[in-house]
């Protein structure tokens, strides 16, 4: 099994609605890193698991429409705790459909993608 | 000369003025890792620098007025560009008066506070 | 699947015994840096795997009785090789019994706690 | 489960074929950095995975014939493609060869080598 | 003072000659990260030391003519040791050259630029 | 001016006295992370600041004799409080002393051995 990653980062402001999140639950932001992790079986007849500049491309146009934003104006999220594991999720279900559009310059059906949790705490590195 | 750093971060929501900060003009957010470097040229009876202890919570203490907060809102720094280089310097002035205050533990006169700007960037690491 | 994960470190000595060991069967020490990570299916209503703050504490709580300790002395430990590996699975097995125990904050049946091996060599980074 | 893993690198030139490949069609080079996860399901008498001494001896045997080499030229590799996902899988091959062989010093029936893709683009860390 | 740090890669083949390179006479290959600091008294009017993307781009441009090549075959450097040392300051000629000329966005004359050391051997990180 | 980095690391143990290490005054140990930089003024006629292998050599034959050792039973230190920072400065004066001995193979009138303090705690990472 072979797996490429790229990484971006995107730089946005949010609050969470909670006690749970204590101080978290006023406006602030955050620069979230995203890791993305695509995988095969077998390598192409370049050698290759993917197009590793496709791949830049896909998760930075995934980003995009988040980058330097208020998650919490965003239509699709505004209602939503936009936290660091909702956000992996919504950024891996949009690489996985971008996968299967056939973006990522491969046979959709030999690519799985797995897109691991941000490291959105710098004490976490 | 000896120097001992201590590092810590803050999520904060802020905006730019200024067509020079593209997309960043929009509010949007950061996490701003700090790291504060306390210099002396001669150690003390126990062999230190500073204490540690006490310089974490040197800079824990100036950074909590700025940690999960919109600068915008906040009123020292809501008409500023609170860029990277302009925070440096804010924190840098805090921790100095910190150490002349005595807050650091060892006589303030053999010790110089010298911080080095932010890591903003995740790209950069 | 969402994971988590959380950092902490514990600086200990200790010695080895067996000949495989070379110079470390001396009396030394080790500044062991701690990755544990807590794994769900899916996540609460917060849109959290767990809260992190607690995972925090659980792990401080677990490394404490650890923590600059001569592991030789410790009443558990003093018959054992207290290699990275074998602690390891010492720090998981306690991590998952307060996961069982509820301190984690979430209902244990959700959540399966995966301790990744130690990083005990900075020469591994 | 547990795992060890130990690092290492190779500094190699070489060119791809390809139009994929832009302009690494060109004859370049790489610090390619090597981590190599040897993976068992128990400890042994010593309470290790595998004795990482040997390991490392191991890995540094395997980069060896690659070091500091145009792999353009090398017989076994002048009518492949090199890529980073190519080399794992040669690296890897290797690996679990000198395990069975018992380089690593432990019974290799019960340990299985595990190698994950260089990281070969500084950019990526 | 203020410093602003851009970080960029090149993947370069070369050759040395010289007994004291050992291995490294024959052609082998590099992954060299840049990091190139620009330093300044004060911030401008926007609160900045520098245009970061202008930074960038000049990184970028002055790195172009030596990225995917290699540098034995290269007009200017090709009767020359490239050691990391040597193309440091290649670098560094080229970005204070770059500055002069006003490619960095701001009045020249208040800016110095600082080019650390390629870290050339990942052990070293 | 150029400067080139070599870096290693010992385990050792070690206890401090004195109240304000508080839970350290106790017999525990660390991994001590130890980068020494060579600086110059100018480069050799190979294009080089020192012999990145002999400087290796160096650092590693200076830490020799605190490597898996428990620093308070050693006859130079035992009466010392061999904090990070006292260690900088005893490997720095030894490192010196190896660069006028001649062992890291320049005049070493040309160079000037800088010792950075050691990053002794994982969390400053």
């Amino acid at each position: 099994m072979f797996a490429v990653e790229v990484r971006d980062h995107v730089m946005i402001a949010h609050s969470f609605r909670g006690a749970i999140f204590g101080p978290a639950q006023a406006l602030h932001g955050a620069t979230l890193i995203v890791d993305a992790a695509f995988i095969a079986e077998t390598l192409d007849a370049n050698g290759l698991v993917i197009d590793i500049g496709k791949a830049h491309k896909s998760l930075e146009a995934v980003l995009a429409p988040l980058n330097y934003c208020n998650l919490d104006d965003l239509p699709g999220l505004k209602n939503t705790n936009t936290t660091t594991e909702f956000l992996s999720k919504h950024i891996f279900d949009q690489l996985a459909e971008a996968a299967r559009a056939g973006s990522l310059g491969r046979d959709a059906r030999g690519t799985v993608a797995n897109l691991r949790p941000f490291q959105s705490s710098p004490r976490r590195r």
